[in-house]
């Protein structure tokens, strides 16, 4: 039997039907509950994290809905009963969710979005919101690290051919320019987004010529055509210097005054010696203002040592080890129940325990906050608290770490920034996100509030993300309560 | 302005619609040509490869075409001229596509796709293509090597959450599926492919409810009323030997005859260990026959070493290291211009030199052949040759080493499989598909032709794939022409 691909509400672990069916016999479904989404550990050793998969996650909540032909593959391939599925089929998502903005810089251990909903609704959404956040964070948390390397020249992103299938193209390279990436050769992703494309040449038409010279002279002609006249040669089909930058310059003379000679661009080789040796070529011919493009397999790392080797590279385009995230192409991010109703309708602290301390929850549905210095306009740390609490209110603040709770410091002159902003409230959109541009004007400047020490990629200092008194006592007395019952045993 | 996301022609690189602006500018773009699609190295330092993503790549093909606002996205934002996106708008992939069959074992420097078009069509298909393959390839090849370890038992595929966005989920899995996996947990995939799918229980619902005992009751009444009654409490969500299997245990003898106490899940801590003790408390209370299911970011490493230390699991979920392909996450397949029709309508052999000899493509369009002994039905290498070479009617072959040319063997009694197949031929689709099931019997089978020397996981030996001596012999003199042409500049 066939059904049609029409709805993304089966884009989701097979348990979270199964609980929910269990849910819904013993009439639990509608018990509210709290969800909080969050990872664990910074990727890439790197010292903070920035967000993105906002997007994505609103227009699959406005969409949720399970289609008839969902529900035909339930009956048949599971066979769940008739009431149920009609259950299922009345299903939209009716619940609250809070979340940071896309840009917004994150750390470990706190909620970076939080699904306060039917019970049912949170649990069917789980795999999807984790899905996406966890790979758009990623990627943007890689993009944000190459671009602290490349500083303020441009970086283009050119991953789509190595992407992991084509939803991580298009919404890896939005994640990248929310990172200050300035274009994308991804055209879907341009139309979709609003993204700057760019793009020149390949081997390919150099090949079809025959000759650097011709190709680049054909192609040449072309961009006179174009509303926006760059001409970007690919020089290294056959030999960088001998042919490919000599070719690059003629027509480049040939053609002066019709097409802008933006640059050049070096697709591997020694790219240290050749953009090096080309500089000087261009110099010679005049051509000064002629920039020079660089790909090959670059990251954060082959930048820097390309930098250290005093390579000639103006614009670096990046594409595999972006696009993966290739040094840690996961992020571990975990969406865990926080509070359940009770039978009572009273609100009800929740806890995972583990033998590996890591992976213990922290109860209750909470708020976080960023601490900026008001002398500095520098952060402090993260303060995460129970809903109730009102940081602001307090005249000095005690932070203290999570787990080696001597480490402590008073902070006053301070402003707490709540990050968590409602997007979804009772099943209604009440956020609207902002364009793209102004997602990515965000990000940067997100990123004054940190510390250097906080932005260097290799080694960098520990952000503080300190739970407030109240929120540390309340998960204490709850692992000491669950000890107890399982003493008792 | 925005514009709707109807069409997946734009899921390409700009530079393909540059260079096909140019080619149609200049009268080229009908030209015929061929590229050839091949990876140069396996990932993972495997020794097979195993193909996937055609049915992907059927789908897209099928498909492609500019919609109206693909051309009015393009007119607006790069400005092209009218006559030129007129041409797009009436484009239609006409030519012919041969291809690996989906679960066939592929290898490093051979075609395991070839395009036969016009150069505007070939070109316009690159990006896509590489994106499918490179992506499908590389899970299935990821997924074999794990069930290398696995062996015969089961393998279910976990990853959704964890991966890089949501065709990476969908389509993974599948890719997972064809390389002998069992199930998956997202049930999407299972709708859109047909393969099984299977879920229990998260953590979250043991903390709905506060206990392990009346979660996994609650769950075994909604279990009794589906068709399917297996029954596999997750038991680590508070204590698992003092809490979680005891009470798994307890249920099962409630509910005997009623359910089928299929497993208990284990999902992280110890896992050598633990299943070990839950192995015992199984048996002791009599339910000799029920499985232990392990999760917890395991790979073939990890396996490997659980199943050295005698750890008692019967069914391996696999996350995160498989969908993400999280050692190695890009398969660098690249898309080759071999041949490009001239001026008076014959077809020339094209090359890209480059200062890396691995990089130097092989010109001309190739016919790949698995050479079977029919002594033993194993395979002696992978054989390539151009278009018109029969090497079935030789009386013995001579295969010889791409680079280290003196390594060399005769081979006589062989049978020589020709490896690609017709997909579209002059526009039209040829092939159909076969069934998942169908593919993943097909993929095993592929299996027996490999001397197990092949098929180790750390450090296999490495198969042949070699140039027919007509082949090696056009490359050289392709080589030294062009050579000589840049001697004379």
């Amino acid at each position: 039997m066939e059904f049609k691909d029409d709805s993304l509400a089966l884009h989701t672990d097979a348990y979270q039907i199964n609980m929910t069916e269990t849910y819904w016999h013993d009439h639990m479904h509608n018990r509210k509950a709290v969800f909080e989404l969050y990872f664990r550990k910074l990727p890439f050793g790197n010292g903070y994290g920035m967000f993105a998969g906002l997007e994505r996650i609103i227009e699959y909540v406005k969409g949720f809905r399970f289609s008839d032909s969902d529900i035909e593959y339930l009956r048949d391939s599971i066979g769940y009963e008739e009431d149920f599925l009609q259950y299922l089929k009345s299903l939209t998502f009716t619940g609250t969710i809070r979340s940071m903005r896309e840009g917004e810089l994150v750390f470990g251990n706190e909620p970076i979005l939080q699904v306060e909903s039917t019970l049912a609704e949170a649990q069917l959404l789980e795999t999807a919101l984790l899905n996406i956040v966890n790979y758009q964070t990623l990627i943007a948390t890689k993009a944000s690290r190459i671009k602290q390397v490349i500083g303020k020249e441009k970086a283009l992103e050119f991953g789509s051919r190595r992407a992991q299938e084509m939803d991580a193209a298009i919404w890896g390279t939005r994640a990248a320019f929310i990172a200050g990436f300035d274009s994308t050769s991804n055209v879907r992703a341009g139309k979709k987004f609003g993204i700057p494309v760019s793009g020149t040449h390949a081997h390919s038409m150099i090949q079809v010529y025959k000759s650097d010279y011709l190709a680049m002279k054909k192609y040449a002609e072309s961009c006179v055509r174009r509303k926006n006249k760059v001409f970007i040669p690919l020089v290294d089909t056959y030999d960088v210097l001998r042919s490919g930058v000599p070719a690059a310059i003629k027509v480049a003379k040939e053609f002066k005054g019709k097409v802008e000679f933006l640059g050049v661009r070096l697709d591997g080789g020694d790219m240290a010696y050749l953009s090096k040796e080309t500089r000087k070529m261009l110099d010679q011919a005049g051509f000064q203002q002629t920039q020079i493009v660089a790909s090959s397999d670059l990251d954060e790392q082959t930048i820097l040592s390309l930098k250290a080797q005093g390579a000639q590279i103006d614009v670096w385009g990046i594409g595999t080890k972006l696009i993966t995230a290739f040094d840690q192409p996961a992020l571990g991010a975990v969406y865990k129940i926080v509070a359940i109703e009770n039978e009572e309708g009273e609100m009800v602290d929740t806890i995972k325990i583990s033998s590996n301390p890591e992976k213990v929850t922290t109860p209750g549905m909470k708020k976080v906050y960023r601490i900026i210095n008001t002398l500095n306009q520098k952060s402090e740390g993260d303060y995460i608290t129970l809903e109730d609490e009102e940081p602001q209110k307090e005249e000095q603040l005690k932070m203290f770490h999570p787990t080696h709770t001597f480490i402590s410091k008073y902070v006053s002159n301070f402003e707490a920034r709540e990050l968590l902003t409602n997007v979804f409230v009772d099943g209604e959109l009440v956020y609207k996100n902002p364009d793209i541009f102004a997602i990515q004007q965000f990000a940067l400047e997100n990123l004054n509030v940190l510390w250097e020490e906080y932005q260097r990629t290799l080694n960098p200092e520990e952000y503080p993300v300190d739970l407030s008194q109240k929120c540390w006592d309340n998960k204490m007395d709850i692992i000491h309560e669950i000890k107890a019952e399982l003493k008792t045993k």
